[in-house]
């Protein structure tokens, strides 16, 4: 393990890379006994396209670096990136810790990659084909950068290996169970650092709604997974931005066998035109259809769909835990679409769900009024954080062993 | 109209014509004022098979006939089955009534058959490939049978078609909506039936379990549908018998991308191959999964399967009611499966639903408690009652007209 240098203050610094379909983002912590400190955060967006972009700002939100910049790939990005590190004279990293969207059936807890696991991340490939390759790529990258410097992978369907095998498990043949047709869900990370943040037995009964442009929610009690709503691919589930989420497979048919669809149309579909972009014919953003609903009846029936979605889903897992005690909204949707959690909880108030609007329009940690049965919570999203503590565990373990 | 022979008592002899994919179901009714009576009913089943077998009985449920026959198709199973109803003397029909599994967005209402219709019908087989060519050919082989009696189509999606645009939506783009790629939703005859009998305004909130080999659910509000399990095709919704019901469209993207599945391949799995018998591996019968649950693991998984989607659905549906008031079991596993619904109500407390376990067992018309708030009940299912009403009143009208 490297030692930390004179000039930099004691503690671990990692660097905690998480690679999208077509961004790449990145936190850098200094992570210490009893103390997290965000050194730097930032993404470079639009990879393949000209008209990319890199920015990095501080723990205060400083931006401390924004250009327009071209990065081929994923590798690219990552070196692009690394290379900004250097001349704003960030700190090196001890070690890299990355998101990996797919663990497969067998990798469930966070592990020190080495080539082996680099192989059978890569024969996971087929499982996550949008997503695994860059994150791969990311993994290499880092490796040429940082020679030596210990990295670690998370896997985002981690958390939910846990859950019981009716909830893992298709209405499929035991041969597709078998070689890896499961349930998986996402948003794992996400979800253990709302957990721990909130508490395991202090939750109860919790439903945690993540909504992002990927969206997904997760049934847990007393910090168990017990269901999620994303299945074999961040695909299923319910409506998202511009995924469609769980289909009849009558409609996939139907296309296919009268229209000609093939896998290349279908997965343009379901994935880029579907959802909120699909049925508004506006935008996958929800903040723009929020903004012009009043305007535009399809962007308002988009939005209104989206919060109809949501609350059937919670309610399917309030069904799953037998009633619900605290009910959590997290990510960009989650943490500041005001109009959306009261839509959503309009509609709850038998499960105990009552608002208080003031709060929900303030984003307060609790929106929930004094007398509501059931909780409800506001958690910004920290998965860096929670990459960042494990990464730091690991390499300390591994230093000690 | 044809007048009543003096041999006959008055009223109207309506037959009902239902057909399955491989099987033809039939019942014939003495329909007048205030009376409503079941003359005979049967089933000509393994079309296509040398297997196949004719049964038809009284309404006392004593076999009339009973009989290995060989039905080529559709056409061949109506003429054999209506051959029999001669050479029992049987009552001429004075009107013939069809259940369709689909009416496409525009037929609500059941319709007297007209070559229009018959036309609009083809034009549809898109849509329901499996099931509405046999369909019109039975009204072809009925008209031939019978030439000059009237016949009446009743649609299994019309109920649905009053669902808000909310719930009959895909999260999909509009031009596939505006092209025909809705949430129809099935059983709507007997979801109406179901409504008819118990009630509009005093079941309230009521969810309605349509539990047989196909199986799907609905949301009725005071009468008024405002959601259903099932979406563009008979295979959504959730896990059946034989299939899967709705699924992560990565899963399908998965077995096509890497496993070569074309759609006939798709086709067949999530049909044939998936639900309690893609679980169990041992059958799609839940009476036989019930009877070896004990002795097989892999037919308890599936039972528990099939109860936990039930739970799930009949949670979103609660949270599109507000609260449930009602709950109804119908079809056969709903009217007869004690320890599903048994399994599946174990849960729902939250909800309001408490069973009486000693009802239940009989089968009773009321199966909770009385302290439950919920209010569970067993309707058996009725089908062609209401395709006998609807033909009577139809014809009557057409006659008056």
């Amino acid at each position: 393990m490297k030692h930390n240098s004179e000039k930099n203050p004691p503690g671990r610094v990692i660097l905690c890379m998480n690679g999208g379909s077509s961004s790449f983002k990145f936190a850098l912590y200094r992570m210490d006994e009893g103390s997290e400190h965000l050194i730097a955060e930032g993404m470079l967006d639009r990879i393949g396209l000209k008209s990319g972009r890199l920015r990095i700002a501080n723990a205060g939100g400083d931006v401390l670096r924004q250009e327009e910049c071209f990065a081929q790939g994923h590798r690219d990005a990552v070196l692009i990136s690394l290379a900004a590190f250097e001349t704003l004279r960030l700190p090196v990293p001890d070690a890299v810790g990355h998101r990996l969207v797919h663990g497969g059936p067998d990798h469930i807890n966070p592990v020190v990659i080495d080539p082996g696991i680099i192989a059978s991340l890569k024969k996971l490939i087929p499982f996550a084909p949008l997503h695994l390759p860059g994150e791969i790529m990311g993994i290499e990258a880092a490796a040429q950068r940082y020679p030596g410097v210990p990295q670690v992978a998370c896997f985002d369907t981690g958390f939910h290996r846990r859950m019981p095998e009716l909830a893992q498990r298709f209405p499929l043949a035991r041969n597709l169970w078998n070689e890896g047709v499961r349930r998986y869900g996402f948003h794992g990370i996400s979800y253990e650092y709302i957990v721990e943040k909130l508490g395991a037995e202090k939750s109860g009964r919790m439903i945690i709604a993540h909504l992002g442009n990927g969206a997904s929610m997760a049934a847990v009690r007393d910090g168990m997974p017990l269901d999620t709503t994303m299945g074999f691919s961040p695909t299923g589930g319910f409506m998202m931005s511009s995924r469609s989420g769980d289909l009849d497979p009558g409609v996939l048919l139907y296309l296919m066998q009268e229209k000609g669809y093939d896998a290349p149309m279908i997965e343009r579909l379901v994935n880029h035109e579907a959802g909120l972009l699909g049925v508004s014919g506006i935008s996958p953003d929800m903040k723009t259809l929020l903004d012009k609903r009043d305007a535009e009846p399809d962007a308002g029936l988009a939005v209104d769909m989206f919060c109809y979605h949501l609350r059937k889903q919670i309610g399917a897992l309030a069904a799953v835990l037998g009633g619900v005690d605290t009910l959590v909204f997290t990510g960009g949707i989650g943490e500041r679409g005001a109009p959306v959690r009261s839509c959503v909880c309009a509609g709850l108030e038998y499960l105990g769900v009552r608002l208080d609007e003031g709060m929900n329009a303030r984003h307060a940690d609790t929106i929930s009024a004094s007398d509501s049965a059931c909780s409800v919570r506001i958690v910004p999203a920290k998965e860096d954080l929670v990459i960042a503590r494990h990464t730091s565990r690991l390499i300390l373990q591994k230093a000690e062993s």
